[in-house]
């Protein structure tokens, strides 16, 4: 299958990572494409450009003035006293009295939901760049493939409409399924990253036409924590098309397999016209970020069990990288999963 | 007038503040404590010690889970793996799905606004003396005083009824207005701190028996970002019962004082039986985290223009230290201020 790949991901270069109050080292660094893309290559998949789509398809998802702070929110930030390299939130509006403020301080915080999105001076061309990827490839579904990879990075599936959070400035997956959705009508995304896809959620929480599904550790200890439990399955007229399967930490490949299958026999039900796929490694047990212990076999099986059930249903597949972090098997599990895939 | 006081404060000794996604020195330390406590005895005020209330007068304000959090966060976060001296949340639940998590750590999130607010081994004990002081402060108005003042640390005005924020964990003049209300009926709350009230207000925004007043920096482009504007003006039972002035940065004394004549103009339309006052002394020229340009005279003027309002309308007064950080005026600001307002 085709895979859709740019270098512009490097411009976003984060430095940090603020968790549990302490300032990390930042863990979605342009290391991780340059792993998953010498991979693939390396692997013989044929790699390609995306196109330039405009903002266009990106405004179907996000909202005018959080592209207004992501496209010009540096710039703003850097002509006030006390810039740093990157723009990271200083307080969080909650739930209660969250007006927006018109300073970019404020709005840094208005717009993103944790310290673990660093707004820098690169990350919106990464970003729009990821989502161009996630486009192109949906072009490939467009033009008739059966089946296309976006390796996108940064990547998006904690993005909401208007905050970004957990690494994820645009939802590359969402801008993908609103752009297959005049042609397919019905869309499923499955999400399989460790972390939930609370992003992807919130963004269809009230849609019937895109059914969302996610495996992921349990967020009453883990991020993102307050989305992805299992009571969370949609509203208004989207009630009964959220699905969300959280397993407790520590599950393997068994276990993770079986969770996939049955989601994908919740997505069987809802009867889609096209299948995305958020897929994430930090499952992974050596992921310097996770709490699971799937294994490189584990992500080869969970492809086949994807691409079995694609080919039954005759569903085109959409694949679109989400997390999974620097670690010696994390491009061998790419490779796998692909594999894996096209069985 | 009496002064309230306890050593307790010296308890909550927080070290780092999260600012702009880089750790500071924090600035709401007991240092400030030491320095106000001794302004007053040094002029002379009488001190006492507060009465313990225990957690009924509190509940009043601050929810039940919320409450469990702050007694127990803190030990049940260090019975986890990787738990530093003191709690600051990772992520923050935004106004998109929040859930409130049954781990800790997610729970810090959910309870916390943001990195200024760190939850320390002695914070409990330090927030409910500062509740206590105030309590007891408000005892001497329900026994016949015309005023007193709770020199409560740490201060509580950015504290809403589940969240701490801003150096803030339990609300202190919300506390203890909720302790006058059975007796007085209806209550004026008038905040000069250089930073809007965001929890007082959010704790009375429905309600019609408490008017809450603010004058403070324009939040546009300063802390709490996220509420203090002027259209804010209640909800429900509580529209037109409450009254913002963001003021310019640069504001000095002049245009301080006559901010205050306006609200308190305001509060005598409401036609309160007691008045609150959130005294913060951080609109000071010096102050390290102030915008503004007041004076030591300033606040004598400040104080003058309270103390003559109460007394013209037979209001007793309850004075509660909110903010003001370390420089040197201090001390002097607070003992401006008391003696202003006595006349």
């Amino acid at each position: 299958m085709d895979i859709v790949f740019s270098d512009r991901h490097r411009d976003h270069d984060p430095q940090s990572f603020v968790v549990r109050g302490q300032i990390a080292a930042a863990q979605e660094v342009p290391e991780r494409g340059r792993i998953l893309h010498d991979a693939v290559a390396a692997a013989g998949f044929p790699l390609c450009e995306p196109q330039a789509h405009g903002l266009a398809p990106i405004a179907r998802v996000h909202t005018p003035e959080y592209l207004d702070f992501l496209i010009h929110g540096h710039e703003r930030r850097r002509a006030l006293p006390g810039a740093g390299p990157e723009i990271i939130a200083n307080a969080y509006p909650g739930r209660h009295m969250s007006a927006r403020p018109d300073g970019v301080v404020g709005q840094a915080g208005y717009h993103m939901a944790d310290g673990a999105c660093p707004l820098g001076a690169g990350t919106w061309n990464a970003a729009e760049a990821a989502a161009d990827v996630a486009l192109s490839a949906a072009d490939r579904l467009l033009d008739g493939a059966t089946a296309a990879f976006a390796l996108c990075r940064p990547p998006g599936h904690h993005a909401f409409r208007d905050m970004a959070g957990g690494f994820c400035f645009l939802n590359n997956v969402a801008i993908a399924a609103e752009h297959l959705l005049p042609r397919f009508g019905r869309a499923a995304i499955l999400d399989f990253d460790v972390h939930h896809g609370n992003g992807t959620q919130g963004i269809f929480y009230e849609r019937d036409d895109v059914f969302f599904a996610s495996i992921h550790a349990d967020p009453i200890n883990y991020y993102p924590w307050f989305a992805g439990y299992a009571g969370e399955r949609g509203t208004g007229a989207g009630l009964g098309y959220n699905l969300n399967l959280p397993m407790p930490p520590g599950t393997g490949d068994d276990g993770f397999v079986a969770g996939v299958e049955s989601l994908l026999a919740a997505i069987g039900r809802f009867d889609p016209n096209v299948l995305l796929v958020s897929a994430g490694f930090d499952a992974q047990e050596n992921d310097p970020l996770g709490v699971f212990k799937v294994t490189t076999d584990g992500f080869r099986r969970i492809g086949e069990t994807i691409g079995a059930f694609a080919r039954a249903h005759e569903l085109p597949g959409l694949l679109v990288q989400e997390g999974g972090y620097v670690c010696a098997e994390l491009g061998d599990n790419l490779v796998a999963f692909l594999k894996g895939f096209e069985g």
